[in-house]
């Protein structure tokens, strides 16, 4: 296989890792809402049409998981969830507002 | 609702249409083995690992159907399928290959 056949596929893996990170359906979608900082569960489920909450809750762990969100919970009764992008999820916001600007042009 | 956060769903919306078209699981990975140029179904399956044949012509189809992708069809004996990027399609290269810089330094 040629050194740019390798080079691509190895590169393509490393895609295919990353939209098992971040591609899933609904996870931009999240992303884009927490750029204007911190949310509740509720305020994601209201800011995000058509989600439901099971794949709300489903989406949120794998991106906690992932370091993509932190989840901190306050002891207020009854107990306050708060999501928020961390650094490493705040660097999606460029690739994000280009991607919406190719949807403008193009999809919509 | 604060004009911001009209504003803001009203973007998010967009967002999830945008992702409708090029969200798939694989739409980008596809997307990507196209940038080096036209290729055949079989070159397509074998760039991308794990793709059921069945998921690239779902996917493919798709793509078709949203304009990213020219599917020709060649009258050889058995007729060679050939799928290009259209210029939509392509304006796609700086923004995954910047997510792929991001996926390389936060998720590999």
């Amino acid at each position: 296989m040629a050194k740019k056949n390798i080079q691509q596929s190895e590169e393509k893996c490393a895609l295919q890792e990353i939209l098992g990170v971040i591609g899933g359906k609904w996870s931009m979608s999240i992303i884009y809402a927490l750029f204007t900082g911190k949310k509740r569960f509720s305020e994601l489920e209201r800011l995000i049409p058509n989600i439901s909450t099971r794949m709300l809750v489903k989406e949120l762990k794998n991106m906690e998981a992932n370091g993509i969100v932190i989840r901190e919970v306050f002891a207020t009764v009854p107990p306050t969830v708060e999501y928020t992008l961390t650094v490493k999820g705040e660097k999606l916001e460029p690739i994000i507002n280009e991607l919406q600007k190719w949807g403008v042009e193009y999809v919509i």
